[in-house]
């Protein structure tokens, strides 16, 4: 007999979407469930929606053991954070989920409550609850973040189209090695800037790598996609290969109508003198048109199969 | 020198006293913050609140390893879905954060995540997202609910009055030697039964055992407490040993006024007839009326200090 399949022998984004389909369907309050970088439900009275994320840090993959936890804990609520940022929100209620050894030093959980406070506060987030619970393993930590968008500028995964601009903030690559996967800065202001831009069609952080994360939107947006890895801005001392591979950037990915972008690229530049908002590639007509192993010579990371 | 605390020295209740003192002040829209069983939050332009929870089930701590994955995932939304019952709201949507094993079979996830399934379709509960990541130590499962309650009808732990009887539901210990943690009813219809009445002054969810949860309840509402041990409904094969410190009973523990009681337990019976309601003390004027060890030779379950 065969040995059961193991969740590395399909990878991440094919355990996701066996396990989706488990799931009840959605009621029509539920207007984005899984799969966007948020949740995006209908709220009643007024014109705005709810959004709803939850990410973890496990101890061991998204920082190592004895890493400052003050840092490790800015990094758990950031990584809400971007991903309400990806939809041109604003962060509202924070639930803070942790597992923990009992033998932990108690200085060490509250530098780990330290840096969440810090990036709460830095947000405007509101920690409302949550739980300590033990475990004999490596710390999980689970944050839940409530967020808020007009609903007319909450911009998805699928809204790009055949033809949109792709564009990236920041530069990429070499996040772990130098250690800014720990201090990053979430992109509130520009993800809000970019949602109201009318040539925005879809937008997501770039968590995975560009290499893993630029086909989702492509695929959510069912297009292909075309990307020139010349025009990839890379961090010092990365080349294209750490750039699209690396992961945890926390950067912007954003797809924009083709006609809108001097005049964005314009804006933008005034708006965010220091930050660099670079055109990478374009959406195609043709879901075949992109072949990420040709591109890529680094996969991005998935959760379930590493190198 | 000497060695540094440890959460294991201070016990869970005194870690979440001194990490909440870490956290920034909340806005007023935070009408309860950490400490009950939700947080509550009011939302504009109507007159319901919405409650925010986080529970976590982790791998060795509240299910053994090779137990049946299907029940697993029930439990770890019923355990949410009992707190928003405590507050006498319905639930939602719900977030799932899995860490897991990546040579965990591909099968024990499904099972995991049809059990998930069954208990958002029993309660009604929309599954909006969540997130897979892979650990090396034991599967932790975190579980965000949202929900909502008519603001006057949300019930906190912190309305007791001196005088109220304390009534509880059901019977009490013995959940984990009978395996019925893993297949508990939460209490919702009851919670929002009992949330509407109007001698209902404050309620909880028994989650880590009476001897535990009862003394929170009182604190909360600034009380003392008696509790007569004679009158504690127990599970078959259970003292009161038993059904004060095993927990995991995911019963509703509720302080009512004392002279609607009476009224309040005829019309209980009628509406609940299978569910026994059993006053089992009252809530006292003073704080020191309550020595828990005088009364109780099991201390409930304190997730960081074990026997």
């Amino acid at each position: 007999m065969a040995p059961p399949l193991t969740l590395a022998d399909l990878g991440e984004t094919a355990v996701i979407d066996r396990l989706t389909r488990l799931l009840p369907a959605s009621p029509p309050s539920v207007l984005t469930g899984p799969g966007d970088d948020c949740a995006v439900i209908q709220t009643s009275f007024n014109e705005s929606v709810t959004l709803l994320k939850a990410d973890s840090v496990v101890e061991g993959v998204h920082f190592l053991s004895g890493e400052q936890m003050r840092r490790v804990g800015w990094k758990a609520v950031c990584r809400a954070v971007s991903d309400i940022a990806a939809m041109g929100g604003r962060p509202l209620h924070a639930l803070i989920a942790v597992a923990v050894k009992p033998e932990m030093p108690l200085q060490t959980l509250e530098d780990f409550y330290s840096g969440i406070s810090d990036a709460a506060k830095s947000y405007n987030v509101a920690i409302v609850g949550g739980e300590t619970v033990r475990t004999a393993g490596p710390l999980v930590c689970s944050i839940f973040l409530t967020g808020t968008v007009p609903a007319e500028h909450c911009i998805l995964r699928s809204g790009g189209k055949p033809g949109d601009v792709l564009l990236v903030t920041g530069k990429l690559g070499g996040s772990f090695a130098s250690g800014r996967h720990l201090d990053f800065t979430p992109r509130l202001a520009e993800g809000q800037w970019l949602a109201k831009h009318e040539g925005t069609h879809a937008m997501m952080d770039l968590s995975d790598g560009l290499a893993v994360d630029a086909p989702r939107l492509a695929k959510a947006s069912q297009c292909g996609l075309k990307i020139d890895v010349e025009l990839i801005p890379c961090n010092e001392g990365c080349g294209v290969s750490q750039a699209v591979g690396d992961g945890e950037d926390f950067e912007l990915l954003v797809a924009v109508a083709a006609h809108s972008v001097p005049e964005l690229l314009l804006e933008w530049n005034a708006e965010f003198p220091e930050l660099p908002l670079s055109a990478i590639g374009s959406l195609t007509g043709s879901a075949e048109g992109f072949q990420p192993e040709e591109i890529f010579t680094n996969r991005g990371y998935d959760h379930f199969q590493q190198p």
